[in-house]
C-alpha cells in the first residue's frame, strides 16, 4: 500500500506525539513539519523531514497528502493554512475547535469542492471518538439532545472542590501549579472552550451551521463550595455542561452552564480531567461515553484515527450532511429551557427574606420544591439560602431573578443553575 | 443519489423495525423480504416488496445490493444465505453474533474476495456503536484489555437481585414473565451469548481469529443474593463480564464470568438491561461506553447505521485487518488470570473450617485479605463464609478450590469470582 505523506503544523506536545505515533506506523510518512521554534528540543528525531519556516507553505507542497493542524487559534496562520491545504486538494486533520466553530461551514464547503477530508475527532473530547459515534454510529437516529462534560480543567476543579471541600480560587490556583489549568484560564473556566466544542456537536447532531456566536455561556467561576455541598444534599453533583436540545419548533437550544446532574446519571461519575457525553437518540435512547478528553496522547490518538480513516478511504460529510444543506437554526438559550432550577441567594438576614421572595416567585408562576439554609444567621455575616423550584420556564426564572436581585436583603445576585433530568 | 436496494431476511421485531426505518429513509429501498410465515401480521406495509419463500434466494436476486440478515442461528439457513450473498457481490449486514463467532474468518475472507462489506455493529451491544469505536475510533491504539457487560438479561437479573434482595430463581422467573428473559434462558444466563460477543470483540481488538470454542465461560446461575450483599459490603457490584486481555507473551486471555467490579468504576453503574464496554488503550487509557444493548429499535438502529456506511462508501476490514492476517492466538482462561479472588464457601459448621482451609491456601501461596461471615451458625443450617484473597494466579486458586471441595465441612463446591481492578 502507498504510504500517505503527512505534514504536521505545530509541534507542541500533541504535534510531537502525533509525529512519534506515525513514525512507527507502516501506512504513514511524515514529510514536512513547521512550528514556531526550529531550535527547540522536542525529543523527536526529525532526520529526513523537511522543516518549513512559513507554515502555510506546508499546504502547497507536492510531497504532502494530508496536513495535520495542531497549532490552534481561529485566525492567522491556522485559517489560511487550512484554507490553502483544502484548496490544494490536501486532506486536513485538525484538533482546532475554535477554528471550526467559527469557520466550519466555509471550510466544510471547501473540503467538499475539493473532494478531500476535513476531520476533527481530536477537537472534541480528545480520546473519546464522539464525532465518529454521532456522525456514523448513531446515524440512523434523530438525536433529541446531547449533553457534554467537555472541559477537563473545569471538571477537575469541580471534582477536587467536592473531594476536598476547598473553594474555587484555591483549587484553581493549585490546578495551575499542577499544569491542569493554563496561566490564563479564561477560555477553560469561563466556558468558551466548552462552547466551541458544543457548537461542533450541535452542528453535527442537528444538521445546523455551527453557531458559536449565539451560544449562551456561563462558566464555573460562580460555583461555590456551598453549591457543591447543597447539590450533594439534593443527591446531585455539579458539572459544567454543554447542552444542545432540539425543540418541537425545530429550533435548537444551546447553552453552556454549570448544572445539577443526578448522582444516578453516568454523567455524575465523570470525574477529574475526564470528559463524558450523553446523547438521547429516538431509537437507541440514552447512550453514554467517557474517557480522557485532553492530553497529548489521547488527542494524538484521535488524530491518527482520523488519518487511518483517510488511508481506508472512508469519507463522511464534515457535519454529517453536505455543507450547503446545513440549516440556519435559530438558537435559543436558557430562557427557553424548561425544567427545575437551583437558586442560591446570599442574604444579609434570613428573617423576612422568604416573605420578600415568595410573592416574586408566585407572580412569576414559580413554585418552590425545597429550601436549604447553610450556616446560621449570626448578626452581620451573610448566609446562603438555596431554593429548588418545580419545573418552570427559564424566562420566568430570569424575570424573578431580576426582581430578587433588587431586594435590599440581597448581598449579591442570585446564582442560578438548571437541574438536569438525565 | 442512487437508492441502495435492500433485502431483509427475517421479519421478527428487529427485521420489522429495520423495514420501518428504511421506509422513510431516502437512500434505501427494500426490494425483497423473507421470513418463516408469510401470513403473519407484522404491522408493516409490504406493498411493492417481493416475498421470497426460500430465504437463500434473496442472495441471488438482481434487485438486491445488500442483504440484511436478522434470522439468527449459526447454521442453516443463515450460513448459506450469507455465503451466497457475499459470493454474489452483495453486502451483508447482520446481527448474528453466533454465526460470526463460529464462521467469521471464512465469511470475512469471502467478503474481501468479493470486495463487499460484512457489517455486524448490531451483533454486539445493539445500540452502542462499539464495533465502530474499536475498529475505527481507537484504531491508533494498541488495546490492552476489553471488559464488556454484553447481556441485558443477565444484567437485569443481577441488578434486580441487588435492588430487591430477592434470589436468582425468583428474579429469573419474573424476567421471563416480563419478556426480559427467554422461555429457554440458557444462552443468556449461562454466558453463551456473552461469549459469542466477546469472541468478536477479541478478534477485533487483538487481530486474532474469533475463537469461541476455547472460551472459558461461567454464567450467572451460581450468583446468590449472599454474594451480592457480600460484594456490596466490599464496595463492589457483581456483573457478568466478558473479558479479554493480551498478555506480555502475546497470548490472549478470554473469559466470561461473574466478577466483582468496584463501585467507583463506570462499569458498576451499568444497570438493568443496559450494556457497557470498557477498553484500555495504550494512548487513550480507559474509555467507557454504555447504552441499550438489545431491543428492536436499538438493534435496528445499528443495522441502519451499517447500511448508511455502505451508502457513504466506507469500507473497513471485517475484523480491522485483512482476514488472512488474523492470528491464531492461543487462548488462555481463568487459570492464567492474575488478581484478587472472591470465594464463597457453604459450610456445615464454622468451627474448625478456617483451620481446614488456611493450610490449603498457604500451600497454594494464597494469602487472605479479608473474611466475611453471613448468618449465624445455628446447629444444622449451613452458613456462607466469604474469603477475599490477595492477588494470586488463577491456577493456584483452582488448585486450592479443588482441595477445599473435598473437605468434609463443605456443603457445596466453593463459588469463585475474580475481583477486577477497573
Amino acid at each position: 500500500m502507498k504510504q500517505v505523506r503527512v505534514a504536521i503544523a505545530g509541534l507542541g506536545t500533541v504535534g510531537a506525539a502525533v509525529f512519534n505515533m506515525l513514525k512507527t506506523h507502516p501506512s504513514f510518512e511524515v514529510t514536512a513539519v513547521s512550528a514556531r521554534s526550529k531550535s527547540k528540543d522536542r525529543g523527536v528525531d526529525m532526520s529526513g523531514v523537511s522543516w518549513v519556516d512559513n507554515v502555510v507553505d506546508l499546504a502547497t507542497r507536492d510531497d504532502v497528502d494530508v496536513v495535520v493542524e495542531v497549532m490552534g487559534g481561529d485566525g492567522d496562520p491556522a485559517l489560511p493554512l487550512v484554507r490553502t491545504a483544502l484548496s490544494n486538494n490536501k486532506h486536513v486533520v485538525t484538533a482546532n475547535k475554535a477554528l471550526l466553530a467559527k469557520h466550519g461551514v466555509e471550510l466544510a464547503k471547501l473540503a467538499e469542492q475539493n473532494a478531500v477530508s476535513l476531520s476533527y475527532e481530536a477537537a472534541v473530547a480528545g480520546g473519546i471518538p464522539i464525532i465518529k459515534m454521532l456522525r456514523e454510529g448513531l446515524s440512523a437516529n434523530d438525536i433529541d439532545a446531547v449533553y457534554g462534560i467537555l472541559n477537563g480543567t473545569c471538571n477537575y476543579i469541580l471534582t477536587t472542590m467536592e473531594d476536598t471541600g476547598r473553594g474555587f480560587a484555591d483549587v484553581l490556583s493549585e490546578a495551575q501549579t499542577l499544569g491542569y489549568a493554563e496561566a490564563d484560564p479564561t477560555l477553560d473556566i469561563d466556558g468558551g472552550d466548552t462552547g466551541h466544542k458544543l457548537a461542533l456537536l450541535t452542528a453535527l447532531v442537528f444538521g445546523a451551521k455551527p453557531d458559536f456566536k449565539s451560544l449562551s455561556i456561563q462558566g464555573v467561576r460562580s460555583v461555590s463550595i456551598e453549591d457543591i455541598h447543597a447539590a450533594g444534599e439534593l443527591n446531585h453533583r455539579i458539572k459544567l455542561i454543554g447542552l444542545a436540545q432540539i425543540q418541537k419548533t425545530g429550533r435548537v437550544l444551546q447553552m453552556v452552564t454549570p448544572a445539577l446532574v443526578p448522582k444516578s446519571s453516568p454523567m455524575a461519575h465523570v470525574d477529574g480531567v475526564l470528559n463524558g457525553v450523553l446523547t438521547i437518540g429516538n431509537y437507541v435512547g440514552q447512550s453514554f461515553v467517557s474517557g480522557r478528553g485532553a492530553g497529548a496522547q489521547p488527542t494524538a490518538s484521535a488524530i491518527v484515527a482520523d488519518l487511518i480513516d483517510i488511508v481506508r478511504g472512508s469519507f463522511t460529510p464534515v457535519f454529517g450532511k453536505p455543507a450547503a444543506q446545513l440549516l440556519d437554526k435559530e438558537s435559543l438559550d436558557m430562557s427557553d429551557w424548561r425544567g427545575e432550577f437551583y437558586m442560591r441567594l446570599v442574604v444579609k438576614d434570613r428573617v423576612g427574606v422568604i416573605a420578600d421572595i415568595a410573592p416574586i416567585l408566585r407572580d412569576a408562576y414559580i413554585s418552590i420544591e425545597s429550601m436549604i439554609q447553610h450556616g446560621r444567621s449570626s448578626g452581620d455575616k451573610p448566609i446562603s439560602v438555596v431554593i429548588v423550584t418545580h419545573a418552570t420556564s427559564g424566562r420566568h426564572m430570569m424575570d424573578a431573578v431580576q426582581k430578587i436581585t433588587k431586594l435590599d436583603s440581597m448581598v449579591a445576585s442570585p446564582f442560578v443553575m438548571p437541574i438536569l433530568k438525565i
